[in-house]
């Protein structure tokens, strides 16, 4: 069982209403099993997901569906928010590095979407069953540091389900699920880094993650909020909280002695 | 730029006491720059790390440093837990899947030491200057879903720091540090599996990662409780806020009115 993992070299830089099929089929050969690792950075360039820098925190504000958690330190405020495509991270994907001058990009409007398009132009142009994931680098709890996850995907599985399945001594794996398209998203970035102006790569030899392009999509990853055990930070979870008990103790009243 | 990851065949079953740089330089070729991502499961093995089964929820409350979340299910009793590796995952790294019948496996006591004397043993038998990864399977918060990351690390930069860097249109990476420790992790998990049998991948390609033994490891990816913001479950910390608030408008008593 091996794999290789491939920076495309000679992506120009991206501008509004560019074919990204055609840039990346015309920079690489592809072939059957092959997944391709998109930064989603070039999908919103593509797709004119530009706003004036002057806007940033506005840009973040219109993005966000629900603020999870806020932290001010010395540099400004830190918001962690689930944004419109439901992804949760730092500043709603709103980003200004490698963004035109003077500009930041926002995500693309439905990276499952973008890479289905992705995926169909690629298939179409090349004869070839390729897969599609769009990265974007976020932060963690609990872990310091970053790593590239799928916010986008078409053509791929992005769990490979071994519930039911047993392990090598026979015994169910019950709840192992392991999320591949997470898994990828981060072996691509490996190559493509985040100064070297690489914005793709090919991933060969995993071809049986590859499937038909209506599989569920990476938003199939994001866990529902009721769901979540860390679905609010500490300090906002404890300050509800502390509100809700302090009215239910000021409502009993003299009863509560 | 292009690395390539394979699975390692032909690593028999581990047992206590059994020297694991000898086995796996025994089934692979190493060159310099080669990254080993290696299941912590076969270093517990190695390393006698074994309960019986019948002690697995006192194992778990053994191994607990922090409670983070609880959560009751039709299942059992979800425990997310700071273990004593500093790690924060469900079952505080105690697992039933791959261990002998009857019996549970813990975590190596010290993951960085296990995978400093991997590396270790494995540059003195091959001459190759080599990395380790010990990695493990965990869910996280957000995303539905497993990953494997890293637990342990020895002779490998687990970050790349591009603090102060540019990034291709000259702008400052201000708080980018991609965890390239977990990436690696997550890349051995794909050709490793699950249900596979083969607990060992060798990373090819990536020699830029690969440094000297005394690197900061694994653990230095851990963040401090006190900077998480995600320290403790939603529910957890509500609750702690619900009876200060109570405790606090019944000491304020009448005058509260």
């Amino acid at each position: 069982m091996r794999f290789s993992v491939e920076g495309v070299e000679g992506i120009p830089e991206i501008a509004n209403g560019d074919d990204l099929a055609a840039v990346i089929a015309g920079a690489t050969e592809l072939g059957d099993g092959d997944i391709l690792v998109v930064t989603s950075k070039i999908v919103s360039k593509a797709e004119g997901r530009v706003v004036q820098a002057a806007d940033r925190e506005q840009a973040i504000t219109d993005e966000t569906v629900r603020v999870v958690a806020v932290r001010e330190h010395e540099g400004g405020v830190t918001r962690i928010v689930e944004n419109r495509q439901g992804i949760i991270g730092a500043a709603a994907g709103v980003d200004a590095s490698n963004a035109p001058e003077g500009t930041v990009l926002l995500l693309p409007v439905d990276p499952d979407a973008s890479a289905r398009a992705l995926a169909t132009g690629l298939r179409a142009l090349t004869g070839a069953r390729v897969g599609v994931i769009l990265s974007d680098t976020l932060g963690r709890p609990w872990r310091e540091g970053q790593t590239d996850i799928a916010i986008g995907a078409a053509g791929v599985y992005v769990f490979e389900d071994l519930r039911g399945q047993t392990d090598a001594s026979g015994k169910a794996l019950a709840v192992t699920m392991p999320c591949v398209a997470d898994e990828l998203a981060g072996a691509g970035e490996l190559v493509k880094g985040k100064s070297s102006g690489v914005p793709v790569a090919v991933v060969r030899g995993l071809g049986r993650y590859v499937g038909d392009l209506d599989l569920p999509g990476a938003r199939s990853i994001q866990r529902p909020a009721e769901r979540d055990l860390f679905r609010q930070g500490a300090d906002e979870a404890y300050d509800d909280g502390y509100r809700a008990g302090f009215d239910e103790a000021q409502a009993e009243g003299p009863l509560a002695e």
